[in-house]
């Protein structure tokens, strides 16, 4: 296979504070996401923690998708850990183990400048070898409020999505508007200074995202919802030629009324792709509930999805796959 | 290009053991090689410390052959963490941070299965991409006496190499001789028993070798001297094909008759190659000695050199690059 498909994990602080996230059962367990997504993706469960990452009201994570995909499609992973609490327990690629601030309290990234150097290293040499595309997903609790945070300081009149079908829009609103008083910025005041941005809003997943885009020089697909938004809006300001670039996410980003997704794409100028998965015929509730807004897209699930498209296989088919790795998971639970 | 270029980084206690590895200014130097090998193929030197590895003479690391080699080729480089004391400032793969221990005392490796399993998951990746060769170097310092004493746990009469031109063998046979007896086993006993010989007296880059070798089902060149071949006997005493493997060393390790590079590999079974460079009319001593038994090998400089010339470049250029590459270092040191 000519792509590669890269998960790259982040923490932030900010998914501690109470409400924003739901990428976990509690904000605490917001800081092993990540590592537990990743491992999810090579073992039955998670090793870091004995279960998969869900919801406070026990959705499952995202990674089920991509796991779903890869299973069909047999694409390579990769995973990078561009800066989060904890090592996951599988090879990765070491960028950084810094994990972004509240940037309520301070700036959210001063180490911005070393990870996406970092990062643009290991683009380049991913770019050196035969592989054509990149589809680099993510894994950041919180990872939405950052993002509408950037978004908003470069200017940007969006709206990020959210994990909860109750996006906690007027609470995000709020933190950001603590953000931007701390760091004495306007909305749109950070709108050519991108890395400015980054370095006081960011997580260390975009920095890392940013700079194996730098490296990499072929085609991009940035798997996953508004948070890649935030993404694409730096890479554009950054000079970058966005037609080698594409998000991929799913119809469920796409149809959440509470964001503006397809409006902020446009206003950037990068394509879209949305994956149809359909899970509202499941036996399980934890995945029927994705058709009524929650968890929607992480992981790359998108871009997973479109990778076993491109291989051949159906939206149908993956969506099967992750019914299939559900009950499996179902059975090991009550045994 | 459809190889890729890993180097795997290992430290072992047994090159605290003074008079056992030239490969760093001091024993206690030796903790920083690995590291500042792999930065040394990033930057203009390395970060950890500010000078490249050198003997306690002063000749320059063998990385100086690897950088040279990929400055031509342009090969991609992944660099892979098996186990060091300290993590190198470039991005690269963990997968672990477990540094074998002197096996006089106690088993050298007892994490050897989790990180033949960590690394066995990167090859499956790799080996799910285009790439169709692996050729895989190594920093270890200290690693001829572990190689040995695994050769010798595993029935083979070998004599590995040293980057000395006074092989220290007598030193060599004399700490496997104390790590034997505080095993309790003899010459050969292991023979069937690769994993045990890993574990007693191996070292983390040869675990993470092996392991990639597993995962990775396509070509693989053994980048080394008398390393790789105790690499090559784990391999085969695992039952794998050994048709699929080659070493790629350099013309100063087959030279040496203090080792028997060339005798041991006809005995497992593995093809070599030997890169013929030649800096005996290097304007710098560090160099020139080279060619009297300083050094020889390692990071990998025999596969990246082989990769150059599969490339289209010759013997000559590699070494004109690398007396530029130590000209450019030398212009540095004297401003």
């Amino acid at each position: 296979m000519k792509s590669i498909f890269i998960l790259v994990l982040g923490n932030t602080e900010v998914s501690l504070i109470p409400g924003i996230s739901v990428a976990g059962a509690t904000p605490e367990l917001t800081k092993l996401t990540p590592p537990a997504d990743a491992e999810y993706l090579f073992y039955e469960k998670p090793r870091i923690i004995d279960a998969i990452p869900v919801t406070p009201e026990g959705h499952p994570t995202p990674a089920i998708i991509t796991k779903a995909a890869r299973e069909l499609a047999n694409f390579p992973i990769l995973v990078v850990r561009g800066g989060t609490y904890l090592a996951p327990l599988v090879p990765h690629v070491h960028i950084s183990s810094a994990v972004g601030r509240d940037f309520r309290r301070e700036p959210a990234l001063p180490e911005f400048g070393e990870i996406v150097r970092m990062a643009k290293l290991l683009g380049e040499e991913l770019n050196r070898t035969e592989i054509e595309e990149l589809v680099i997903g993510e894994s950041t609790p919180g990872g939405t409020t950052t993002a509408q945070a950037v978004l908003w300081a470069m200017g940007y009149d969006a709206r990020t999505s959210s994990a909860s079908p109750e996006n906690p829009q007027s609470l995000k609103e709020q933190v950001i508007a603590e953000g931007f008083q701390r760091a004495g910025i306007e909305r749109g005041q950070l709108k050519d200074n991108p890395l400015e941005a980054l370095r006081q809003f960011g997580d260390p997943m975009m920095a890392t995202v940013v700079g194996l885009a730098l490296g990499f020089r072929k085609n991009v697909v940035l798997a996953g919802g508004t948070q890649m938004l935030a993404v694409s809006a730096l890479l554009k300001a950054l000079e970058e030629d966005m037609s080698r670039f594409m998000i991929a996410t799913t119809k469920w980003v796409v149809r959440d009324k509470s964001a503006t997704f397809i409006e902020t794409a446009k206003e950037i100028g990068i394509i879209t792709y949305a994956a149809d998965l359909d899970f509202s015929k499941s036996e399980f509730k934890g995945l029927r509930d994705y058709e009524n807004g929650y968890v929607k897209e992480g992981v790359g699930a998108g871009g997973a999805t479109w990778l076993a498209i491109k291989a051949g296989f159906s939206p149908e088919e993956v969506s099967a796959k992750v019914e299939e790795l559900y009950r499996r998971l179902m059975g090991m639970k009550s045994p």
